[in-house]
């Protein structure tokens, strides 16, 4: 199979020029086919506040009231969807900016109010693979938003992890998948205090006992799993790597 | 050929949630292939007003400096096309939302500065009606924001009449095309006080009468300069209804 990258780029990137430029740079470099997945939360964060509506998080998740979602539409998948979208056009790549609703690529489903109601969250329910591999095969880039649709006519915000780790697995049907995610460390440290202990290759058996031992935990284990699901579902590595790093041969590879 | 509706509704009819949903209902009825262009200016003014922007007009033209670039693109790619984007889906309507930089459809040029410099406007250069035809033969329908960009990583505010006009005239190349203006009156009215005094066709011989005899006037000059505009440039007919009237055999027909 062709080989395809899915890239997630959290907000603290691609909300800096510098920063953004310099990912940009580095992703128009990266041959093949390949898809890009950005956040957007410090700028959300930043114009409900200028917009006097308090941003309330629980687990890392935003709850998302009705004037929230607003707010994050308006920044995910307008702001900073359409602003990568003309900076890759800038760069020669012929990017497409979508949402969950666009073509219906993401379809999921308003979160069940258990303990905590976070509002108009949305759980993926699937992703348009189809949709999605005929655009690629045409040369274009999806440029994903992390807002999706609940296919009766409602907007809701989903984390951009899931959105990248679901979309790589359904693409994983038509490509051989390899998903990166971007953020502030070099990979996945021994020591988090220093850069320099990078664990280059991570399994399942492996991971436990990285569990056990306390040395992965809190903000990365969610990240882990969601890696390990990705490749216990068809997608062939994930990769977690410092943005500076993307397209070198760094940072920590997750595979089965 | 075959045929294809380009429609055109302005900010007051996509702001508001029940004219909305009447239009989009009405819209979702309109048979064949379709286009929808949208506005938004009541809404982006409304935010640049809470974010503490000073909204500058001239000429009914918004002076769009850096951050009111970062406004309208909010406002017009983000929240009015996702929002009608996902009730589109939620009336089966596989509809597509696109600014000008996705997959670059709409090129355009800043606007050089003569006596006023109106910031980040952009004026249409080209549409990428290959592209556009392409998508629309899948059977999506494209929802278009009234934001472009330069090819060279700058997105650029662009007024949506026009936006709707160089679609229409671009899409005649491969359809039979019919641009509808929807708007707050019946129609081009003999006197603007009754509702009732639809002019039901207007040619250029015609249009130049009801100038010279001051019928015509003010912001109604240039939507039919662009209407006649669209006609003597392969569109089949223009016409300019009420919202609610979509899809019914009223409003004021335009043609050569």
């Amino acid at each position: 199979m062709e080989k395809l990258t899915v890239i997630k780029v959290g907000g603290k990137i691609v909300e800096e020029k510098e920063s953004l430029k310099q990912l940009l740079d580095l992703f128009s470099k990266i041959e093949g086919k390949k898809v890009l997945v950005h956040g957007g939360g410090r700028s959300a964060t930043r114009l409900a506040t200028n917009l006097g509506i308090e941003s309330k998080m629980v687990n890392g998740r935003r709850i998302t009231d009705i004037e929230t979602l607003k707010v994050v539409t308006m920044v995910y998948a307008g702001l900073v969807n359409k602003d990568i979208v003309a900076s890759l056009q800038g760069l020669g790549i012929n990017a497409l900016g979508l949402c969950g609703a666009d073509m219906n690529v993401i379809l999921s489903e308003k979160r069940a109010v258990k303990d905590i109601d976070y509002g108009y969250v949305g759980d993926v329910k699937s992703v348009n693979s189809e949709t999605l591999s005929d655009i690629i095969n045409k040369g274009l880039v999806p440029v994903i938003a992390p807002i999706t649709h609940d296919g009766k006519g409602s907007l809701l915000n989903t984390n951009a992890d899931t959105i990248a780790g679901e979309t790589a697995k359904a693409l994983a049907k038509h490509y051989d998948v390899t998903l990166i995610f971007c953020f502030e460390k070099k990979g996945v440290l021994m020591n988090e205090n220093d850069d320099r202990s990078v664990i280059p290759q991570i399994n399942p058996e492996y991971l436990s006992k990285l569990v056990e031992t306390g040395i992965v935990k809190g903000g990365m284990l969610p990240k882990l799993e969601n890696s390990m699901d990705a490749v216990k579902n068809g997608v062939k590595q994930v990769i977690i790597t410092e943005a500076g790093e993307l397209g070198k041969d760094s940072g920590t590879v997750i595979t089965v």
